[in-house]
């Protein structure tokens, strides 16, 4: 079983946009969220740090919450990417969204020392505004379910 | 204005519950959220790090969704302390509560730079279930909100 994302969109974000504490790759105290297609479903691999807990044994639903977020909108990336014609092996710039709301249900606590995975099924509301439910597992245990609505980026966002 | 919470009922933690990555005073890499009454009303101040960035000149939103989340277990802790006939500036060990879940809405992009408030307002909806609505300010303006449903820690959780 594959444990690793080979082609993340967020490899594709232009520089400005790779900075983000959850998935920017030039980000390096941030987690490095990295978000790929498998199959018509998106994954995403995070090893919690052992600072990252709730309580010992645990880990922090802020940091599940975190992953959630970068899902969701690695994931609407991908999405309208594929509509488009494109994939994240593709050299095309992907389009960048940001979060416009986001919840997460605690199912059972999230074990410590486990490598977490985010699987997401993406759904067009709009154009311009996906959602994405998403599943986060640990050693194929269901521990929380979330889901994302995101908005693709207003270019007002990123004006300096 | 008071901008610092003076009693938080995270300092009030025992020690085995004081090591979460979003409130716990003893994990030195966390964000160290501080919780205390204002009025009937429960705050949280928090100046984020400059890492902890969307894009330049924004809050990454997953760490508005921490704030919102250790503010709502930390509300829920405050309320129901207060029921039982307690302050955070008593010695008595405060109930300690867990997320059963999370959601947030981002009204606006949160600008860094900026000290962020928290303010809570919380509703028993059972006795062992507090919901807690969040409201996320940055420099007086409303970035977020949210809600947090907190539950109170099964003695389970923290079995070693």
């Amino acid at each position: 079983m594959v444990q690793k994302v080979e082609c993340a969109i967020q490899d594709r974000y232009p520089d400005d946009f790779s900075w983000c504490y959850g998935c920017g790759r030039l980000n390096k105290e941030g987690h490095q969220f990295r978000t790929g297609w498998d199959g018509d479903q998106t994954v995403t691999y995070y090893m919690p740090e052992p600072d990252h807990k709730a309580i010992p044994g645990f880990v922090y639903g802020g940091i599940i919450a975190s992953l959630v977020d970068c899902h969701g909108t690695g994931s609407a990336s991908l999405a309208l990417h594929r509509k488009n014609g494109f994939e994240p092996d593709n050299e095309e710039l992907p389009p960048r969204f940001v979060t416009a709301s986001l919840s997460v249900n605690y199912v059972k606590p999230t074990p410590e020392g486990t490598l977490l995975k985010a699987v997401g099924t993406v759904e067009e509301i709009h154009p311009k505004k996906f959602k994405v439910a998403v599943d986060v597992f640990a050693d194929g245990d269901l521990c929380a379910t979330g889901e994302v609505v995101a908005v693709v980026m207003p270019a007002s966002f990123g004006a300096k």
